[in-house]
């Protein structure tokens, strides 16, 4: 008899009949009621021993963390929370797991510590539950776009081009620390690495990107990017996934549009698919604010901010109104910024972002005709000579989830901003030739993907959504 | 007015209206007739400019690779192999494309010289196809999961792990190769690189994968993997995607019956969405084999290869029964393979599989149980004590497509086999943890995605099915 996943067991509404069930034993409380979980659900099925009938040396393998194989009757359940359950008629311990040992117990772990297991925290409900989120929102991810014509794109990671500028680099290579060859005049000879180059993890597949858009019109990707940045923080990680969808003739307002459709239609997709899982992480932060003093709470239980986003228009603001809007600002006035803005052509930090999107408009903000010296050299200049047609999206408690712009279309222009920051435009050739031959207005952004998932599982600490996290000093497992 | 794409041109049925379309020229004819092409679709439609009222400046920027704005009333076309097309009223040069610069003439350019403008060959028909074909594989990849209830997995990409044991690997690193830091003893201190430790480009998610199948019960990988093998072939690269599914409780043949059910989903989803794609690239391939002789060529045309994949059961063969069948061959006894088979256990080369496949069977083949001795240590052993449950599916013209087993579930046996290896215990102390505490049959493979579009586009090079190819010494773009 082939096993029935448990969530297909719970929704199951012909009983009376054998099911066979696998799992993992989550709690076995009073010699008698197993509570099995799968992975399939948050939620456990009860399985209902009959203790008296069972041998002591089984009853006492069925701890926390075993895996078990159960037949039984499935009938409709006396206790209250769930509506079926498993009258035992054969139990088989797969596999132990010693109580003394195992360290997932049935209590509350800190983060800390699960971080540390990260291969057996995905054992609770609560890494469960942001798992199953994690993946449904990638599928809305290639849902969206498949639905919307777009074509998946796998730009390279191994990267031979430092033009991105998006960061630091991790270098790829095949050479050895211990007699590295040398050309003549002593330096590495990078001819002799795998590639006959100097190589790097890639930052953004985004020039690649642009090269596949100019033919195929609408694509985007969604992979693995990196940076070699020391920052170690609840915000930052070295390797994370990145969204970057590129569309041939957008400007810059179908670039937001799309943003805005896009970020509502992967948040309604999840919503509509992971309730179970939402509600319980709904609770979980609302337990985890008790310990904060009110100020500190959130205004909003999860699932309803999540609403909130879908349901209003994210506020279009430029660049130069935000900085109006924070010069005149009480902390600005009242110093409590860590950085003063009191004069356009700043660079906007952190705390200036949260104040506006959290204080000030209290919704998700894109804002847009940002100047042109604190933004990437392929940003399409605006026609005052000063500004680019850059956008950011910020979130409440999460910042800048979303940077792109309208691509800098025309050759000439994109040649000088090169030369002037010394880049060498052989580096770029191909990139160029998009401008070459056949040039176009475009437009694209990037999505950090774990920034979205802490958006909608409630989390603070982005270590916490990805499974095994790569941070500084950090690449265990 | 905003344009609308090729592809829902073509398909409308609504004439006599105002519309607008953006792409690029793909041919200009008699000074009348643009080809023009966005890349939604593999087919152009016809726009027919009134050269009589157009300037000649104009009619002269009308050249391949352009980039146009076309307004026009769309009418029933005149022209035979279209329906429509769009009688010009408008026409506004975007980007020019000179005709004495542009690489990607309208004539037959070859595979090498495209793989040079590999940013230029997405706007050829074949690498249209081709590239529309893998997206919408991959997006069938995870339609097939999502709809089993399986979760998507970000395994990691860098990792400090150097077990996986598949290939070799391409170190990550943070450190300089000039004043590298060192340790008292002359070594390089990797507790100074940026993870605090030796770091390397994974080569397989399942170590990682199989942690999480053990608690969430079903889950999927889908990500690039890394070989750092000098192997310059038409079916290897340094860098390419893989598909690596994990099931708790599943055994070798229900791994086996997932392995095919799979693969025939995806071709099947893939037939149905890409038909012109995939009828140009079946052309594509007879053009190619006219000029082989006979014997070279193809037996079925693409879609009958693909229809015969996925209307015929793989054949299941075990190792044994394959060494028999190739030891009596008449390869073998007329020693023409040049590794001769004499006895049980020796390894199958590209040779063998490819008689099995093409000439032996003629169909997909899944070989299993295959000698303890030449496959991975965390395979399950069988109670012969010199098997292990192994499978390879075997595809003709491709060899390996997928290579998967039952895994090792009992902890004494595993940890005999990682000391008999020598490999330190402590390095997979969280992998063994799943065998410590709640262990299960499971089982799972890995597949490689490229070779599953080089079978499905009937491409001979693994370099012209992903965008970027890495591979000894070329990291170009």
């Amino acid at each position: 008899m082939k096993h029935t996943k448990v969530k297909d067991l719970l929704n199951g509404t012909k009983t009376l009949h054998e099911v066979k069930a696998k799992g993992w034993v989550r709690t076995f409380r009073n010699n008698q009621f197993i509570a099995l979980n799968d992975g399939s659900t948050i939620n456990n099925i009860q399985c209902v021993v009959d203790f008296e009938n069972t041998p002591d040396e089984i009853l006492k393998r069925i701890t926390t963390g075993a895996a078990v194989s159960i037949t039984g009757t499935l009938v409709e359940s006396q206790g209250a929370g769930q509506s079926v359950e498993i009258q035992v008629t054969k139990l088989e311990i797969l596999g132990d797991s010693d109580p003394e040992k195992y360290p997932m117990q049935p209590k509350k772990h800190s983060l800390e510590f699960l971080r540390e297991n990260a291969h057996l925290r995905i054992r609770t409900n609560a890494f469960g539950a942001i798992m199953r989120v994690r993946s449904t929102l990638s599928f809305a991810v290639h849902q969206y776009f498949q639905e919307k014509g777009f074509f998946y794109v796998n730009t390279p990671i191994i990267t031979g081009s430092d033009a991105e500028g998006a960061g630091e680099m991790f270098r790829v290579t095949a050479l050895p620390f211990d007699g590295t060859p040398r050309t003549e005049d002593g330096k590495v000879n990078f001819k002799e690495d795998f590639f006959g180059k100097e190589t790097n993890l890639t930052v953004s597949g985004q020039l690649e990107g642009e090269t596949y858009a100019m033919a195929l019109g609408q694509i985007y990707t969604f992979g693995p990017t990196f940076r070699a940045e020391n920052s170690n923080t609840s915000r930052h990680l070295a390797e994370f996934w990145m969204i970057e969808p590129e569309v041939a003739f957008n400007n810059l307002a179908d670039n937001m549009d799309l943003a805005e459709d896009f970020i509502k239609y992967v948040i309604k997709y999840t919503v509509d698919k992971c309730g179970d899982d939402l509600k319980f992480l709904e609770q979980r932060l609302l337990d985890e604010e008790k310990s904060k003093p009110q100020a500190e709470r959130s205004e909003m239980a999860l699932l309803e901010k999540l609403s909130f986003v879908m349901d209003n228009n994210f506020k279009r603001v430029s660049y130069t109104e935000a900085i109006d809007i924070l010069k005149s600002s009480k902390p600005n006035k009242n110093k409590k910024f860590n950085y003063i803005i009191d004069e356009w052509g700043a660079d906007l930090q952190s705390e200036h972002e949260r104040y506006l999107v959290e204080k000030h408009f209290k919704c998700p903000v894109i804002l847009f005709d940002y100047p042109a010296k604190i933004k990437a050299f392929y940003m399409r200049l605006n026609e005052d000579g000063k500004t680019v047609r850059a956008m950011d999206i910020l979130f409440p408690g999460i910042g800048e989830i979303v940077g792109g712009s309208q691509r800098e279309e025309r050759l000439d222009v994109l040649l000088q901003k090169i030369a002037d920051l010394g880049i060498d435009e052989k580096e770029l050739w191909w990139y160029l030739d998009t401008r070459r031959f056949g040039t176009a207005v475009h437009s694209g952004f990037g999505l950090g993907f774990e920034r979205l998932v802490l958006f909608v599982t409630g989390m603070s600490n982005i270590r916490d959504v990805i499974p095994f996290p790569r941070t500084p000093q950090n690449a265990e497992f």
